[in-house]
């Protein structure tokens, strides 16, 4: 499968769509869920063209996994969550709707999962939630 | 919390309880979850001693998350998987049993999870699939 670089998550690393984020840096950006499937639900993406996590470049790997402990400390913090879900999705067939490289902290339990429906959040609550974690990195 | 160095993984890290192994170095092992949720389903973990992704060494989960990416790929070639759930459950509250930080990678849906009771896998069939996973790594 070849890398479509006009898929909605290279469209806000090139800012050519809006998000709100609570992280960035040269290599990774870390953003709100706008379908949250929990109060706070994140995405960190790396910036390297990666469809699946299998794609994805062990440098970069290595580098994201570490924005993604610095944004959950965060969000436990900020957020008062007890636990957070890191799912990564590799494959349509696992449920991956993104074709590029995505990490969920959503702060939610396993069994919770699935069971919304997919909806758009309260945008401007999110914005409220994005401002606190990002206090918090 | 204090990390508990009875947990079930600590003393499959110390050889004190048997385990399907597919991966092991000096720093991470990887082995066949015994109650799988999908054929194929397999656990990665550091060997340091951490409850949650969050208490884990930034340098730690970099070098586990390429080991993650490695099973990931033979576990695509071995068992011709279209996709993979990476999940990884921080915290109690999240669903997580074991309290030392892994990361699940599961051959299915997002969709189909959960909807499993949990129960003990045919043992001689998930050594199977770890022998194939093996050859590929």
């Amino acid at each position: 499968m070849v890398y479509d670089d006009q898929n909605i998550f290279a469209r806000i690393i090139r800012n050519e769509l809006p998000a709100i984020k609570i992280y960035e840096d040269d290599h990774v950006l870390a953003f709100m869920d706008i379908m949250p499937q929990a109060e706070g639900h994140t995405l960190v993406i790396p910036k390297s063209p990666a469809i699946t996590l299998l794609d994805l470049a062990p440098e970069a790997a290595a580098y994201t996994i570490q924005i993604v402990q610095k944004v959950a400390k965060a969000m436990e913090q900020a957020l008062e969550v007890k636990g957070i879900v890191l799912m990564q999705l590799s494959g349509a067939a696992a449920g991956q709707t993104v074709p590029h490289v995505h990490f969920h902290l959503i702060p939610s339990s396993i069994h919770e999962l699935g069971k919304h429906a997919l909806h758009m959040g309260d945008q401007e609550k999110i914005k409220v939630l994005a401002e606190k974690i990002k206090a918090a990195l």
